[in-house]
């Protein structure tokens, strides 16, 4: 990895990164799908990562979700890779990056990063995009669980899909809300609120123009630049934190760690004491 | 916070800990509730840890569904602390142990502690209890998505929640068949089943009776020890964790990561050589 790491390099940044997030069943695949479909009419190389949780139980990710994405399989402008949340060094805060630079090595001048957005290391790596689209839709815990959830502060362009559906209405107002609660310098970006019903191909074109308004905002204000050395510096601290956890995991596998939790679990040591004792026995 | 540890230390192991969790929506609060009622009804002292997310918006955590639990905000003999998942060192597989010892210093003989149970580090929590529930839905995205959330693996009891619903019985179903699907050891625990409908009170008896026979199991297999060191070596590992994110995080108030993430982000160094250099760096 590190070998192909450094053969990457050069093409950072080679691409705009779009994250698209939010709870399971509010059609983040059928939205992907779409805006594939609409960036590809624009003529863009568009490359999709999907990430998904990865379950010991099947030993990879699920990939059903995927199925749908089968419509741009044929198209050579079209890549696309599924990622688990396991298994990688430092996680998904250093895999998404290397992967997006998988992608703009390939040519992908556009990368879609579809991730569920409730757990915290999925909206660490929504905020790592250029931009960052939060599908909502209504009657899905609404408003509130995207507070919650921590991912209305993440969001640069609000999706309200399924806006055919009752409460839609409500669900709109209830953000346009809490946008307006939120602060923001002078010259900041408000989040945008588009509504969508994606499974009928209805609003792409505004989620779409919503997503350029805001990639002229990131240019005028320098926030591009701010925003990919902030990702490289949450992927390189991702890295080196891997490396570490590796290294106590090499403890694991030794008596350390077990002799020191058999005596936190019988109440005889406390828990810091022993994380201690932990640490000063790193190589 | 260590000082506080060494006390509570041989408090540790005296309460039975009992995870719940599951999507937004699925009616984890009202679960808790009904199951603190039902419990002080056996007598037990309750203790409940709600873990939400917390929310750099409002700087704390939102406890809108905390207000249904003022049902028993006047019983001492129950219990509630919210907790926020950010701010803590070693984060919630850390913090959240701790707080239980605080409960279980508290006299607590029973803490059931509710998660969110989307992201990994929720699913972490929940696997640390002694036995964890984890609450369905009908409709709400189904076992499929238990699957990529990684919850089917870690639940030794499911709950289907609304099960007067239609689609209860096919949520059912697809439980008990992906049940049958996994692998068990000979005398290994097959997870339960449980149909309830909470906001009725309706099978709150049968979630308590299937905690109960998971208990026995637990002690029959040596079981319950072998959890307990698994959650205590989890929590020494995470603090240790804790500890070395703090010491790189005092790297980035100087400019060693903002130099490195400078030049990763330009394309002139590659994010393996940076960790080693930050690693390299550590006091």
């Amino acid at each position: 990895m590190p070998a192909i790491a450094a053969a990457l390099a050069p093409h950072t940044g080679a691409a705009q990164v779009i994250g698209l997030t939010g709870s399971p069943g509010v059609g983040k695949s059928t939205t992907t799908n779409e805006l594939v479909r609409a960036l590809r009419a624009r003529g863009h190389r568009v490359g999709v990562l999907a990430v998904d949780p990865s379950s010991p139980f099947t030993g990879g990710a699920i990939l059903g979700d995927r199925v749908r994405m089968q419509d741009h399989a044929t198209d050579s402008g079209v890549y696309i890779r599924s990622m688990s949340s396991r298994g990688h060094l430092g996680g998904l805060a250093a895999a998404t990056p290397q992967a997006v630079r998988v992608l703009e090595g390939a040519g992908c001048d556009v990368v879609l990063v579809e991730t569920v957005g409730v757990g915290q290391a999925e909206v660490e790596v929504a905020s790592l995009a250029d931009t960052t689209l939060v599908l909502l839709a209504p009657g899905m815990g609404d408003a509130i669980q995207a507070v919650k959830a921590g991912i209305l502060e993440i969001a640069d362009v609000f999706v309200v899909n399924k806006a055919d559906r009752d409460g839609a209405d409500a669900t709109y107002r209830d953000i346009q809300g809490m946008i307006g609660l939120g602060e923001r310098a002078p010259g900041g970006w408000r989040p945008q609120v588009v509504r969508a019903v994606a499974v009928r191909g209805e609003g792409i074109d505004d989620i779409v123009a919503a997503i350029d308004k805001h990639r002229g905002w990131l240019v005028e204000h320098g926030e591009l630049r701010r925003r990919r050395e902030a990702r490289a510096a949450a992927e390189v601290e991702a890295i080196a934190l891997g490396t570490l956890r590796d290294q106590i995991g090499s403890l694991r596998n030794g008596t350390a760690l077990s002799d020191l939790a058999a005596r936190v679990a019988a109440g005889t040591l406390d828990p810091y004491t022993a994380a201690a004792q932990l640490v000063a026995n790193l190589p």
